[in-house]
């Protein structure tokens, strides 16, 4: 059997995990192509030179994972030690604890309610008008209520998203729920960590494979494919076909950076709920890594912004119904002979790292256990869905 | 070197980990004697026999240290799972997280403060005119204020304690600080967790060892001493001595069994801050071990009374500087030849598991190295000193 030559476009996580895996079946020359002059994607970290905190360029990430096999997977490149997001919400009622839980609906409506009366409290607030909800607002008002809705969610999604929630799809919901208990993290997930030496560290080593080489600051398209024996694609879809039937939207994200000294906020991420204040969340990066000791403590404040050119791209925007050229560009995708798309950009969906890292080994699997005829590279790994989630 | 003959009285935590360090060295035959009809002493756990979940006999045990080798030592023994403790507390103003947090104040005072600020707000709130705290209350209201005091430390610390908190030392204080950040974990140490099996499951495997034998439902007392070649007391210091200069105070607890389906309380531990709410917390055990199912749940609600003939003896009373026979019995314990006295009972102090392991293990150390001569057995492992923390 001769070594096949394949390309990887993208260096991060999805990108990284797949060109490992192929390199190390010893069956692939894997060369990675990466156009941003350095590793990581979307989860690249690094230290702060003012204040030596490890940072997370593009917002705060939490491994999270049920799957033990993806929990052992990623142990291999870094130690994971525990860490629970816990979110806290500024709201214009004051400071409350995200997910809504048991804690949240006590303080906020001044209760002592245990799991039960609680769960029969919040479905009393229910607005039972709303009969089968087919917008977020119409399902949030149909199951929390007005004044949660309002506090927690109306206006938090508003700026994160750039659309008036009227105009989102219920499914934006199904992944935050109301809990009646008081559990605060943030993911449900048996495994929930941080990597000491940050996700680059990860996604370094992933790479680091005689088989593989990396290019940075340098991209390959769809008139470049012929030169490999396939392509492997994490950029984003409609780039792959040069925008020729229009642009997918995404919404990037402006950080602006706070350095002062101490603690600036006494946690690692809360979240901004008020229409009113323009950024959408602030992140403190060293209460990621409470092992490390730094005296100056280093913030990003997030706004979220429609993605233009030249801007990262950070979430596949919510699709409704009306989706643009996307589905089309799937049809394409799908017919593709020399590439099969993967990643969060490559598959237009909201995806997490834990879920990233799965698709990406699960595709290297069938990739090594097809015959070797070249039809038989897995396509399009999975349909883009309708955003399942509000952003973390 | 001959095999020396010792015998260890109590089977908790203290006695377990010093017999069989004392086993294991190979130059001891260990008897261990315990007066009651099992082993575990108050870390005992056992499976609930209607709901099949795993309870703590004696309240709520959560394993937390920062000590490597207490924390490598233990994990010999069982696996020991993630778990922090994050009490909730139920007051006359509603429920709240402790210890005193961030969200606590925000909450408390409907305020949105970030650390800094919520800093400057308690110094604010102090008592000023109390110069040098003298007493609990004092304190409280010297670094609290009244209404935190009040709402938080009052009802529950005389429920507790059966004290005026006027009348109990400001050491109590300590262990319970104010917490500028939104950390609501119970404990600061490193590590935190419940073995999988339970305690009483660690301590049968320390048991278990060919030099080992342990007698049940049997005790052993300072006239049979004679018969070892030295004897390692954890039971209670006053009873060695057969209480000839009067009783040291115990707090003990009533436990009420509460057997329902689903969810409790939706946390593993809920305190009690109200006087006029007789009891002071309630612990639902599944809680503590997320990774089982059970349909039904158990929780086991206590209430503080003073230790009578018979009753299991749960926390040494705080001292004031009045200690009744406390130093007595402290200095003969000191001049005991054939004794040594350990763990919670033994040196009548409020211990963590995480402390008596380390003075366990220290003692053992200790032992070993000693030169074989009798009078070179380590004395009375720590001197008693007021109690240093609120019951958790």
């Amino acid at each position: 059997m001769s070594t096949r030559k394949v390309a990887v476009v993208g260096a991060g996580l999805s990108g990284s995990v797949l060109a490992r895996e192929l390199a190390d079946s010893g069956r692939f020359q894997v060369a990675v192509f990466e156009e941003r002059p350095h590793v990581g994607g979307n989860c690249r970290c690094f230290r702060d030179p003012d204040s030596g905190v490890l940072v997370h360029e593009f917002g705060p990430h939490v491994f999270h994972t049920s799957r033990e096999d993806v929990w052992r997977y990623v142990r291999r490149w870094d130690e994971f030690r525990p860490h629970t997001l816990r979110v806290k919400a500024v709201t214009e009622r004051g400071v409350f604890s995200l997910p809504i839980n048991l804690l949240t609906i006590n303080q906020f409506f001044g209760l002592r309610l245990d799991p039960r009366r609680a769960e029969a409290f919040i479905a009393g607030l229910g607005d039972r008008s709303v009969k089968e909800p087919r917008t977020f607002e119409e399902q949030a008002l149909r199951y929390l209520g007005r004044e949660l809705y309002q506090a927690f969610f109306r206006g938090y999604t508003k700026k994160q998203w750039g659309i008036e929630p009227a105009g989102l799809p219920t499914s934006i919901l199904a992944r935050l729920p109301v809990r009646f208990n008081y559990d605060d993290g943030y993911y449900n997930d048996t495994y929930s960590a941080i990597p000491v030496h940050g996700y680059t560290h990860v996604v370094e080593q992933l790479l680091d494979h005689p088989r593989l080489e990396v290019h940075l600051s340098r991209s390959i398209g769809r008139s470049d494919a012929r030169e490999f024996d396939h392509v492997f694609y994490t950029g984003s879809l409609d780039r792959w076909f040069e925008y020729d039937i229009g642009r997918l939207a995404y919404r990037s994200v402006l950080f602006e950076r706070l350095i002062e000294r101490g603690d600036y906020q006494g946690t690692a991420v809360i979240n901004y709920c008020e229409e009113r204040v323009p950024y959408t969340r602030v992140t403190e990066f060293k209460h990621f890594t409470p092992w490390e000791e730094h005296e100056l403590t280093v913030c990003f404040r997030e706004t979220s912004i429609p993605a233009g050119a030249g801007d990262p791209l950070c979430y596949p925007v919510p699709l409704s119904e009306r989706s643009g050229p996307l589905w089309e560009y799937v049809a394409r995708a799908q017919r593709e002979r020399h590439a099969t798309f993967l990643g969060r950009l490559g598959t237009y969906r909201y995806l997490d790292m834990h879920v990233v890292v799965a698709e990406a080994l699960d595709l290297a699997r069938k990739v090594l256990e097809a015959p070797t005829a070249a039809e038989r590279w897995p396509r399009f790994t999975g349909m883009p869905v309708p955003l399942d989630g509000i952003s973390c």
